[in-house]
């Protein structure tokens, strides 16, 4: 994960965002010296991910706060559940309340989808992993959230992992060329992948020795049919109109790895609220 | 909104996290001088919101990249459309390609489903705003992509609007204390805002001349009752349990101001994707 | 107000203005370990204002300083006054000095200056408020010193508070027509001034509901006139020629509100000095 | 000076400050095709400085805005006067004004103040100069404006230039210790100035081969007496209660320079206002 | 590589290091609009790399200087060789031409070394390449003169590519448990590789099917050994003292990959002057 | 030297640099909980340099890591001696260990170069100094680590010492004309230095009371000459074709101060490892 700096970098920048020039609201009304008890509870079941995050807002705007955990990332909350107990400055706790949650609610939101993917997987070698279709700017929080929803990883960016997909090939003269033009060029300690749409394209890509070959937009049987080609040589990652309804059977065709864009791209917020105590 | 240098800054952090050290695949297999063309095509119905922001991400990498607008922020388009063409340098396209439609298909995301909001309302003087619920880092676009759906906005942040709440009415001793500690102390430019939870406290608040009355998580008759008792003396927004089924009814209680939640925490990524022609 | 870790990110640009690559003077002179008392002492009467960032200076430098303030912001200081009492390593007072004593004469001139303009509206309803008339990259800070002075804000920029001028008036057709639309962009929490130059335009703003009228240089009877007409029904603010002699008697007109660039665009240092003891 | 980017850096930051979110008033209603002719009208008589600092405030927000100089840097304007004729986009206009004023009147008061110092030593080869006494942030184009005023700079910050006072002399145990030991340490190219308080101490600062010899709060035969026994040996700077009617007798001791602390300290802007044409 | 956006960003910082405030000299004798023509030219023989970033040196001073490229990176030059012409601003000429320098001989340093120890391996299939051992701030550039060298590129970072060493193995339990724990965890896209010190250690790699093994300060005979028991089942990097001398004998054992420290961390810089003409 | 904000902002740069998005082995194997014992091993003879800055990458990483000196900067360590313990957090050692040696390898390795010159002028006046052919973004390091070798620093950028050099002069139209101007423009408290190329150009410099005078590229007996004529008038600098050989027989002409560019731009990692205890 991040470093502590790096992340605190993220949290300043989001509580300027909220705070601004202070919150003339409570600047207003609350007593400097006034002192708060809350907690944060589940108002729906899911899974909690980016305590850490949460606790650093309040921590950034007060050091003197205590965030005591009642649940760790990645374990599973129902309706109700006190997530956190949260005591300090009571100016402090309202101001870092919002951008606290927005975190926290974001990245359990993933956690929680994530986890229903996983669920659907149960009993498979087969693993769910997101894609680069996140939020500008929360990448690396979310791919995170992936990871405590059940999920894997896929490359974090363009720059850690290779995919050819159609416009690579072209431009290359062929999956062989350009998976031995990449190979040429990159660090040896990175895999390649070849996007590819028909068996055809899974043979060229098994003859130049693609690391992983993806499975773009395939037919259940073209998949079953690939992994049986494929035969281990290769892992095998499907990717495409994969949801709740077809996971289980793409898995079923003994692919490796499902890319699932919507884990990162369509969050439904996980409900939390705080309720001073 | 916006100054297009902070945009810029925003922008640039989102490239880094996507290309960072570069595309190792693009940079291996791509001419230098190869230029490709390419669209943009609406794989829904919806709202398009973000398309300046679509358009800065490719002109950072590369000024000379053309981007056509074939539609407008705020307008709606059909499954099968087009919404832009792109014209340039292949690898700033396939570069930028990712992070220009994680905005894009974000802020469409967020005007779409304002849009199903703001239809309930057709008809009504009632309007639609947003809440501080937000993606950390992006609050400012997702502010427009609200507008850009026929929403309005609630205040931006803690500074420059007063949200009067239960433990800032308890802190003061009562709503006129509150509202009267607070008017003495904020610029004479922003109204007063007070959250109320019985008609008790509405009577309280129009006793305090508070600018403006938020009825919280209240009933329709309740909000019914408010609406009669405030009688336009102070504007009035209702708050809390507010979706696609329940908006209309509220509306018809006569507020002013229905303040969602959802417009902006929980988005589906609207679908668009960037064909090569 | 700002946040201690933004205020921080001001502090120490100012500090790297100052110390850059070190002090080479006293890193050649004073030994690391040694230590020193010292005193801020008043050389003129007046307000204080900046304490909490005098101190951070020191403090960011060398978190082991001791900094014991003998006033608060905001209190009346004579000619001798000790305002605080500084211990610590001396290499780090010597490196601080200069730049905590900048931030505190700048702001406490602002605070000692308005309140020679507050002293003289003694008695009547009007508050003196500043203006964006602030000096680049302090007008946080600033607008923080006018309230230690005893004087009021005005909105803090262009995004928090609305005044309509003379251009926007023609570009928007008149009056009505601009207050309608803005009223129609800007969220509702937000008030609406108009800045008028005639009776026949304080008639037209108010007819069109604007929340506060701004009497731009007129005369004292116009603001008399402007007043009675006005009757409650709008906040009004003078504008413009005010200075220590005049301002009572625009007060005197009934005006609310009186806006005085000089306070914060016009500075005279409050004369302080570090004496070692 | 400083490079342009940086100046953009500081400029930015100062924008950021005044339009934050955007200009809501503009925004609702001047057409973004807007186009207008507008110009700076001296309100006063005085030295301008700044004005390549103005007009990067406008190209930053819109870089098509035209901004054509009537004077220069550094020349003299009376009431009335244009200083400059601004054309383009009215809302980059009208967004930009407030910040390029502000800049301009500042840095304008400082030339304008430094002139009427520099004025009294017409004929004499005294120079009057700076001091570290400048508003935070602002050093680089404060000490600017002074030269433009027709002063000359002192150093400036801590790690470019030496100044060996009462604390330094102490705990290096004298001056001539001081003095040896801040030459061992310094780079060869960067002279010592020493603050003496008596003619002892400016005996032993010349001993010891000061380059220059600040005279501390001395009286007019004192400093006298300190430039006959200097004699040319080390550049002789005065300091300290030095003001309009006191600056002209104190040259004439025949010091080489002297330093004001109001040069930057103690500011009035320099009134000039934008007008549409 | 970086986007030119992130390389501006180093190239301003390094320019601020140096130019600071102005270049004092240069700022009070060259006339603002003098024009010059420079070039640069080789005093010793080697391999030229970071053009581009000298090039941007001066551009970011001055978008109208022309900077003629004589060589291209990677291209091999002779003493007395131009390697580029340079035209515009004296200034900027002056004030660019040392940070421009600074970058262009120590990447041109890194490229000639690289090519030197690239020499030795001409006709085997060993690959050379670089290791984390850079230069704090310049690791992305220092990588890229390595590939310009004739080098190949290892992992960028510590979260690119994974490296099991003696501690990871001790933490885990042996090898097998390490790979193992280290493939659940990360993306799918990446390769391991087990750090081993015997042959035991390679047999344990093998089992637990590592990606890549490298052999750390073996004796050639043991790297022998190593390389036929492995048998094109894993890539084979071999580390640790090795030299110009050494090299090419632990390439003639097979090993795939060798990483020398030194191409990075030990740097002669490349020497090339501006000369007017 | 810089402060610890500053110095903490590049140490942060990178850490990011070599960590970014986690130490994917590390955070795979080791128990958050682990603590461990390290220490830094001197691998050969020489000075040490930078531990301030070392220390620091562990602290930012892990504040509770304790780094306790086994020497001081600038002393002599011989190959095996203990330079430091480092105890703590096992992940927070492993991920800081790599940024924290390259910082202490290269600053150690400037020390011990400079000493290695340094040791040649033994019993004489004259000093080496360092030049601005530092590696980019490292100048106020590099320049500190000279000096913990023996040597002295020359200006450490363009705007804090004056050089006047050929071009300078033509532009000026001659010496004595260009040391006039650069006088009337810069701080009465930095020296004035002149590039000259023969005894001519040193007469001239003389004349025109240069305080620096740079033999630039100077046979031994020219040099001779100049220091014979300039008889203790200006300081003189010898630069160019400086080396270990022929130093000493440079500083025997009686030139003040030998300018090196070589102890910063060709730098010889000092070998250091960390082993766990």
């Amino acid at each position: 994960m991040l470093n502590r700096f790096e992340l605190d970098e993220f949290i300043k920048a989001a509580l300027k965002e909220d705070i601004a020039l202070g919150d003339i609201t409570t600047d207003s009304l609350i007593e400097q010296s006034s002192v708060s008890n809350a907690v944060y509870i589940a108002k729906d079941d899911g899974i909690v991910a980016g305590l850490f995050v949460s606790e650093r807002v309040f921590k950034i705007l007060d050091e003197g706060i205590e965030f005591v955990r009642k649940v760790n990332d990645g374990e599973r909350v129902k309706k109700g559940d006190i997530i956190a107990e949260i005591r300090g400055n009571t100016s402090a706790l309202l101001k870092a309340e919002r951008t606290s949650l927005n975190y926290l609610q974001h990245l359990s939101g993933i956690a929680t989808k994530t986890d229903t993917f996983a669920e659907r997987l149960k009993g498979l070698k087969t693993k769910v992993v997101d894609t680069r279709k996140t939020t500008p700017g929360l990448r690396a929080l979310e791919k995170y959230a992936v990871k405590m929803g059940g999920g894997s990883n896929h490359r974090f960016c363009l720059s850690d992992g290779v995919l050819i997909k159609d416009n690579h090939i072209k431009a290359a003269g062929g999956i062989k060329a350009a998976i031995e033009k990449v190979r040429a060029n990159i660090p040896h300690t990175i895999k390649i992948e070849v996007e590819t749409e028909s068996i055809e394209q899974v043979q060229e890509a098994l003859a130049a020795k693609a690391d992983i070959i993806m499975l773009d937009n395939m037919s259940l049987d073209e998949m079953k049919n690939a992994v049986n080609l494929i035969d281990g040589r290769a892992a095998v990652e499907a990717s495409g109109n994969v949801n709740l309804e077809s996971i289980r059977k793409i898995a079923e065709t003994g692919v490796d790895i499902i890319s699932v864009g919507e884990l990162t791209h369509t969050v439904k917020a996980f409900d939390i609220s705080m309720r001073f105590v």
